[in-house]
């Protein structure tokens, strides 16, 4: 179906974010409003997502202090609230579709930019086909953010750089420390992280490993069957070469029935009862205590990798900005049911542009991590890996800290909202 | 027993290393090293700490690179390994003893610095004592580290500083994330942190509660047993008026019959078998998801916070150099049997200074966080708490990064072991 684009260059900008938030979502939305600021366009969020939109709950970003958006930059989480509220097809959920019309109609707003995942670009999709078969001039732009960095079509996804970052630091560090007292104390670490589908970020982690046998020493990924027998023999003959072990395990990491290690049914198989939402790198430290009974430690760094805008890549950051200016000027140039994305020139060095992209090429597709980055024996990533990952996690780009609190010094908004024009609605419904 | 000091101005000094290591240890030894250097006296580290000390294996400082030794500054986790061995009393441990008096006596050493916690300390303590009763001029110092932050006399113990920066920023930071997503997804976020006697790490993490209504929302203490129902009605009255809440464990928590909740046994009584060396944070998750049914996520950042050296804390950094700086010149001044320790003068601005304390203050004695750090209702920090723990986070002091790989460019050192001169000994014997 032709889309009905806007090319008045008139009426309001609608910016909203969903899904899990990272550590530089805000810088994307930082870019937005500041390219609208720039181009005297009035723009508002949705609180807490697409839920706010329906609900009517607009937040008025005029509002807004210059030196409030310009913190967004180096403020992580996601500053007007996201939302996991998933649209279902236009028929199955038509009446949403039309109050989100609705909304934007009684606030004028022509452009949409929808800052999420594979979800988001679907979503963005379907709001950009209804509009122009309801006659109602609208651009919709999907804006790409993903911890799990898998969208098609772009190189990374922003919040991925600094995920992969923070995992990369972090095991080298932890390794420093189990290295320093493997002789008498724990010869096994685990780290579990993010990425239930796919291992990307656990295979980041890789880029720690910078000489031989240098940690971490076996990376299990979702997209490799866990062997237990292999990976056991494997975590003895490392403690018995490099005198300790550390071993980072995507949350995803399977077996061979495709199930995941993580869930109940397989923790029985072991003999354990899940506890507190499981964990496969509890999981798996078990399993080492109990066939090869070293000492171990585990950690679970959770949304603390994420959320760490303290230890953001500089890469990562200046993708999350360039992606939402550009997303802004491509709705401003009558471009609609695109993303903006990222397109790899060159790795080193590392020079990227920025182009847009049709939605339908990225909506509900997942990447997966390329069967030639992991090794041969599956616990380890290729030189390809390192290429792809290591300018994505280059550079440094720190928050100012307050000098008393010695804290990072994040923006705090106002988040007024707009005044209400329709009836209530419950999303509920 | 008086001390035979060594005044001579001769022979060479031992460094070593004990119990876990921290974030800042090494900067300890790279003052050590550099005053060393300076009074031009032979310094060597111990390998693996004591252990390496009565296996003879000395780690030969002169051969390190002025720039390595430079770089261990801001490089975590210990440089020349650390180890847990407790050395028991004099009768117990005699043959022991003598062989480290044989040891240092084989290679002239006549000075020993050790860097530690209450353990150490009291090593030292019995060390010094031997070799006065066997009349080998020795000068001991015992040097201060722990992230427990539980030595007495000083204001606080190098490597507490930079854990209590990270467990603050990383609460902060992780509860922007929880914040952003609580409308339709994560009610309920717990980490854990270290601490198993003493909850001052988890009570610096209250320092990200800057204005009302900011995480962490609830602090569960050591020092304060574990009511379910308050703690459930706590967490359930802030989800209803802030949204979400957030939550910071300490390891050691302990229920009414001063068992830890962690243990098995307690995590029975919840029906639930522990998992993977179990840990309260996730535990404590399940009941909220039992009791109150809200969504949650956990973290256990374990090792990673005590080697977080990409977030260490400058005042921290500069007391742990200042401590080794002093041991040296106490050292070489003749002093023994004592060790340095922070003197805090002013807390706004910081002003701290480095002064002798004796050894027998020191050894054996636990510094539990003061009632009134703690507020009234248990599960906050005090305007006093506020005012000890701020100053220690203030201020930043990073590693240099790697243009090329993003990663901080941590020190790695030859470790080259003196000759042997001695015959071989077990440790085991």
């Amino acid at each position: 179906m032709a889309v009905i684009r806007n090319k008045t260059g008139k009426g309001n900008l609608l910016y909203a974010q969903s899904g899990g938030v990272t550590a530089v979502i805000n810088a994307t939305a930082c870019a937005v409003i500041q390219a609208c600021r720039r181009h005297r366009v009035g723009v508002y969020a949705g609180r807490n997502g697409i839920i706010g939109v329906l609900r009517e709950e607009l937040i008025d970003l005029a509002r807004e202090d210059a030196s409030a958006i310009a913190a967004l930059r180096y403020t992580p989480g996601g500053a007007f609230g996201s939302c996991r509220f998933k649209l279902k097809s236009l028929e199955a959920d038509r009446a949403r579709y039309e109050r989100l019309i609705d909304v934007l109609r009684a606030h004028d707003i022509r452009y949409f930019l929808y800052n999420g995942g594979n979800d988001s670009a679907d979503t963005s999709l379907k709001i950009s086909r209804l509009s122009a078969e309801l006659g109602y001039p609208l651009n919709v732009i999907g804006v790409p953010k993903t911890v799990d960095n898998d969208l098609p079509v772009t190189d990374s996804c922003p919040g991925f750089g600094s995920v992969a970052k923070y995992t990369a630091v972090s095991i080298a560090e932890a390794s420093l420390d189990v290295e320093s007292m493997c002789e008498s104390s724990t010869k096994v670490f685990i780290m579990e992280v993010m990425g239930r589908h796919a291992g990307w970020i656990a295979g980041a982690a890789g880029l720690a490993a910078t000489h031989r046998d240098a940690a971490p020493h076996i990376i299990l990924f979702p997209e490799v069957p866990f062997d237990q027998e292999s990976f056991l023999a494997r975590v003895k003959a490392t403690v018995e070469r490099v005198g300790y072990c550390s071993v980072v395990v995507s949350e995803g990491l399977k077996n061979r029935d495709g199930k995941f290690l993580a869930d109940a049914g397989t923790v029985d198989a072991f003999g354990h009862v899940q506890l507190g939402g499981g964990g496969v790198g509890p999981l798996l430290a078990q399993i080492v205590k109990d066939k090869l009974g070293y000492k171990f430690h585990w950690a679970v760094p959770d949304y603390l990798q994420r959320s760490a805008r303290h230890l953001a890549s500089k890469s990562d950051v200046e993708q999350a900005y360039a992606v939402g200016k550009a997303a802004v000027e491509y709705a401003l140039a009558g471009k609609s049911a695109v993303m903006p994305v990222i397109k790899r020139t060159s790795s080193s060095p590392f020079k990227w542009k920025i182009q847009a992209a049709p939605l339908d090429q990225i909506a509900n597709i997942e990447k997966k991590l390329p069967s030639n980055f992991i090794t041969r024996d599956g616990y380890g990533i290729t030189a390809a890996a390192r290429k792809y990952f290591e300018p994505l996690i280059r550079g440094e780009d720190r928050p100012p800290y307050d000098a008393t609190t010695g804290l990072p010094k994040y923006a705090r908004l106002k988040r007024v909202l707009v005044k209400k024009k329709l009836p209530r609605y419950d999303i509920a419904d």
